[in-house]
């Protein structure tokens, strides 16, 4: 078990080369926000464009998209009934579940992207992706770049593992045989990979609040658009973005009782920059 | 009469537990936003939010809603034509009232709730329910567990006493016909209870301006949901919720001629926290 | 020639009596925001707001409403739709014409305001509001609770006089003739009462921007409905809201290279409590 | 090969003159915002107005509007439905492009803009207008007055030069048979003018972000409106532009990893009253 230290920042957050362009730090897609969970894709759509992903393109329903143009025109929009084929296709990242709901268009849109990931593409399954995948189960084609991050009864549903047997060795043993990487939530977020275990060190009660959830997804997918350009840098990319959330949350925790999502967004470019070495 | 003071707030303002998470510190249904109201409700969330509550749904509107999901993403949202059967069975408290209005849709939503109120749920009725139930009185099911929060032309309505003649025993006899707690707002709240009356010894004339009664049934839904495990703890909650709206209020107007209630939810989480003891 | 300065508004912005409430501060009411002008009566109403007015309620396109209640819950919203009678009798000021237009519904709801001026109610007419009074006249039923706010432009059409025209003098005669209180706007302000003329001191161009009339008319509203209880106070308080508005100006001036209609808005609560006298 | 410093902002931004009015610093109208980019040209907007033009109009899809209503109430607001012909008539300044798509109705504007610019109009041509005259050349009347703002790839569309082969001198060519300024972006934008060749001197990778394009020709056309009353006047604003932009992104990567557009709009006014001198 290897602990996640605020170290692991100044590894993967690196200065960025002189010579790039938006296009450098990823194509990211977030996909959710439906009904009545519209506010769950535009926190996560906030901590990714915040995070520093290049392009950040979010699909969601028709009703959702005024308040994330007011909240984040650096984001653009498509609704479920625009053609998704060509935005999944050119993605480098894809982010779903943050307010996916569970009805058809949400199923179809799922089976969509799974069926279709590419080689080099990762997806990032959350919020209700997972529920749904657990009533209905579906293939990964390359699980090596997929990051699935329930919380512990998402977890429930999802491996049938009930909570109080959802111990190391037995989480470690669903991630191998899913073969993709596993960001467990709780008070204290391990995540599973292929080669470690990682625990988060960071975290307080005053994040215990409704879109904690979709912020994190929202920021791994950011950091992985940046950071993630091998399996190796993914892997840490993903720490890092546990790691920043929480220890973001622990500073803001100084000063609040609660630490709403969108706090943690707006934190996250000044705390980047605290740990980004100015040369290299 | 008990006077309420900021030591009421170190009370009531616990360390959170370690191990908890969003759904420990309650399920919060705000209900209204009708019509031209609609900002009551986005008051009322925003408070409730901000007030630490661990899940906030709002029901309301749907025209409402893209302003709701602009200002307040943390918040879940649904309209009047959504079922309401599952989201009344499964809150822990609800507060309704704020910007609901007086119409057939109104009426019919108040009668739902007050007719399905379960042993353990709290619910906080503010503004235009109060005025409807005045017109058309309705049973209470659980009393005890029933916030009231009417200004004094309100109360003349629900209660029948013109405002002359709203005495302290007055007042308490009509909350002990109805069981209900009592929080008679004026230029010096009361809170009476079936064991006692509180009296709000801050808040000042700046506060004068409307949506300041909205937002303090978020901050009541908010408190209850995390601080009312009991009834007795509950009796403190309300009373703390009353005091910590106007304490904000008292320290804004150090610096303000005229202090919006959203200012007040602006410092809700700072303010929480002052008052929260480190360890215990 | 009166000159305006900071010493009016000591006079004007008197403490809030501890026995008031939401009622005592104004119930103002704005009219404007059409079609591609929505963003005026935004910004009127966040002044007016801002400025302390008790109860604020807008009447404007159903379109116009989400932004509204996104930037500012705290004012109720009606469309042109809704019933206008019980709105306007209850007002105690009404401004009208901040993006208004010139169509036949502004017409129509010009006309309505005008001929139903109780003899208490003051009316600010701003805008197209004065376009429309120039191609249209209408008799003032109480022309001396009216104050007019053009610009130089503005009253040209509505007075006859060219700008060129517009001397002291002319201004003068125009203004005694229509019985109203006559704000010309321009670099150097000039208020034309019953008794007398008053001259703005303050003011520069980084002022020169849209929007920063339909500001000044909601801030002299929400004074009208605060400090004009007598026709005295009345004159005094749209001295004070003409003079607040440019001080305010002025100082974010000394940071700013143009100075944003809503940036005023802002600062008005904090500039009005250092203007407000502690004891009486 | 010029280089730009901030030397150029203090002759460009020149002190107000006392008698003016919002007239005076320009009228601009941003054309795009349609369909999934509509945060393209409320970036653009928001740019245009901190930057100090007198009136800003808006022209894009019905469903971005009250987007823009809620960020930036100055802006008016026209759809595509709406009459064109006045609004081009009496611009100043028109900013084509960020956000507009390449579909019929965009077509139709861009060619409807071109086929009217007016001998004194400056015309700003962005983003997917600069696509669209790749595929549908038009014809420029009045190029001295036109600005193209392409990335490498928009201007490889449209010159037909690959981006290998984007030489100072081939640029420079090109420039000059198009008769047009040239602002052509990259990690060292340079702008290519009738007389000389300019060269950003400031400018970061976090800027590498969705929506900085947008940003850049909202502030070309705050400048141009504000400070390009002669042709030489214009070339400089033109560069000062550029300049801004790329000066304010450096001070804010002191402390952001990354710098979003609308942080940049945000600092506008401020920046822009540093190099502004006082007196003249």
């Amino acid at each position: 078990m290897i602990p996640l230290t605020k170290e692991c920042l100044n590894q993967v957050i690196v200065k960025r080369a002189v010579q790039s362009h938006k296009g450098s730090y990823g194509r990211v897609v977030c996909i959710g926000g439906r009904k009545q969970y519209g506010g769950a894709i535009l926190m996560c759509a906030q901590a990714c464009v915040n995070s520093g992903a290049g392009l950040v393109t979010v699909m969601t329903d028709a009703s959702t998209i005024p308040a994330l143009q007011s909240r984040l025109p650096e984001a653009m929009a498509l609704t479920f009934h625009d053609p998704i084929a060509e935005l999944v296709a050119t993605a480098d990242v894809i982010v779903i579940g943050p307010g996916l709901g569970t009805d058809k268009i949400a199923k179809e849109c799922l089976a969509f992207v799974l069926s279709h990931q590419t080689a080099t593409q990762w997806l990032v399954i959350d919020g209700s992706a997972i529920t749904l995948l657990a009533q209905h189960p579906l293939d990964f084609l390359f699980p090596e770049h997929i990051v699935l991050t329930p919380h512990q009864k998402e977890w429930e549903r999802f491996s049938g593992l009930p909570i109080a047997a959802q111990t190391i060795d037995a989480n470690q043993q669903a991630q191998q045989r899913l073969g993709c990487t596993l960001v467990l939530k709780s008070e204290q977020t391990h995540i599973y990979t292929h080669k470690a275990i990682y625990q988060n060190t960071y975290g307080n009660p005053a994040m215990a609040t409704g879109g904690m959830g979709d912020t994190l997804a929202g920021i791994i997918g950011g950091f992985l658009g940046q950071f993630g350009k091998t399996d190796q840098l993914a892997e840490s990319a993903i720490g890092a973005a546990v790691t920043i959330h929480s220890l973001i949350a622990d500073e803001l925790a100084d000063k609040h009782y609660v630490v709403l999502p969108t706090m943690i967004s707006e934190q996250l470019s000044k705390t980047m920059r605290r740990f980004c070495p100015l040369t290299r």
